[in-house]
């Protein structure tokens, strides 16, 4: 099975409700439609690519890490766009969850999604629970409090801001958990990953940027111009178009160079040159060209 | 140290910020104010009567564990009160957090908390990362979409709502999870340990719904009356005042008595009644009397 097919059956898996308890029907449809059809599951993808790239063999724990890494990110798209925050009535090309379910519903679901991530991991470790205190610490810190999308998410609510503090725990913080927990969900030590999480994550924010200021909303299946309306920092504005296409350029190539020298490190060299063109929006493309 | 302090110590120890990165300050002083004072922490106060009841000798997990019961019910609080649920501005008796911090940070110090959960639990395994994947299935189950918190919550939007399904997955849950946890923290079998849970909950329901039709707002520190303005079953509405009062007593009864024979059951009674006493309101209690 390919690692697409693997990350869709693993969370089918997380999603599904198995047990005598019922769920609440509206509850878990919106459930699964904040989950499926995902996007590019790219996340994912980087933890079984990492996690390939130390270790022979699958493992069920590398499925239920990638699986929570996905969860975790819908659900952070979920809150996001929530009426108290970006109000977005758009995602992945279709209505967003709290403008189709409700508010309270799409609150809910994200709760859901976070607590479901966890439990993913839990369930899936098999005989390797050693594995399981260093691997949720990393995922938990990766969206929490301390350095992770909840803390990024919530400094658009302070009046001064350090931007780059603030993209690596908006962006760059899930990127390199899910790099990292390739790595730990097979026994290895993550740090040799972080860089190249961190760069992915840089080269996200600032196609991100580019894409909002430039895409139009069919190519990023969600509003354009939300960085300019709620007065956030976009590298377009603050580089200009060029400078923000070079930059997006030379990180991509720092992502690559961060790869460490393992048996996987063409897959992954050819997975990150992938994102990165499908990242690039149509017009920016043109004009770069 | 007695087991008020150890929870007051590991809650400290879960939100405390240790590393280099930055949390942005309204979200911590929000999440921190979410967490103290709190309330009597009758749930992590079952967790680790539990543990002791199970096993001698104090373990980190216990604390870890029981700090999470803890930061989950911190986190339904705040996300209950938020205005496209309760909309409530009181909690615990004074301002709740998205009336003084504002909706978004509110959204953030629930999802904040949740995840605190679990790294608390983690990283407090210390040498037992074999009772891990049984604990976080268990916390999760009582909180997620499967039965738990979120559930419940989520069946206020539905037309159609089974009311003890209802109760179970809302407040029932997190008081199995409590006594579950405390059980498995010490590698036990939960099992013996569920009804105790289960019975306790159902207590906890009908003192809430006493509260809310005949409590007043100094007594219970949140609003009452909101089960009617609401539409929510309430016990006193569907059973008289009489009728509710001669339930709570006769579940309290049945609480005790699923306790199971161990080395603790006394101080697990005491706690029981005392716990019953402090949650019936005066007004109830004295027509009752």
């Amino acid at each position: 099975m390919d690692n697409a097919a693997r990350i869709e059956q693993a969370l089918e898996r997380s999603v599904s409700l198995v047990g005598k308890r019922q769920c609440p029907p509206k509850l878990i449809n919106a459930v699964r439609y904040a989950v499926f059809p995902g996007g590019a599951r790219v996340r994912p993808q980087l933890t079984m690519a990492v996690a390939a790239a130390c270790e022979e063999g699958d493992s069920p724990l590398v499925d239920g890490a990638a699986a929570a890494i996905e969860l975790l990110h819908c659900a952070s798209l979920v809150h996001d766009d929530l009426p108290c925050f970006d109000d977005a009535d758009l995602r992945r090309g279709k209505a967003s969850v709290h403008s189709l379910y409700g508010e309270e519903i799409a609150v809910l679901v994200g709760d859901a999604l976070i607590v479901q991530a966890f439990q993913s991991i839990a369930e899936s470790c098999g005989e390797n629970p050693q594995y399981l205190p260093e691997l949720i610490t990393c995922v938990a810190g990766s969206v929490g409090m301390k350095g992770g999308i909840v803390a990024g998410q919530a400094w658009e609510s302070e009046d001064v801001v350090d931007v780059k503090e603030y993209h690596c725990a908006k962006t760059g913080s899930l990127f390199v958990g899910a790099v990292s927990a390739g790595a730990l969900a097979v026994g290895s030590d993550p740090q040799p990953w972080r860089q190249l999480g961190s760069k992915i994550g840089e080269a996200y924010q600032l196609a991100d940027d580019l894409l909002d200021a430039l895409g139009t909303e069919e190519e990023g299946g969600k509003p354009v111009g939300q960085d300019a309306s709620n007065c956030r920092p976009n590298a377009v504005a603050s580089l200009g178009f060029q400078g923000a296409v070079d930059r997006l350029n030379k990180t991509v190539g720092e992502a690559v160079s961060a790869i460490p020298d393992c048996k996987g490190a063409n897959g992954l060299s050819s997975l990150i040159a992938a994102q990165a063109k499908r990242l690039v929006p149509a017009k920016a493309a043109t004009q770069a060209a």
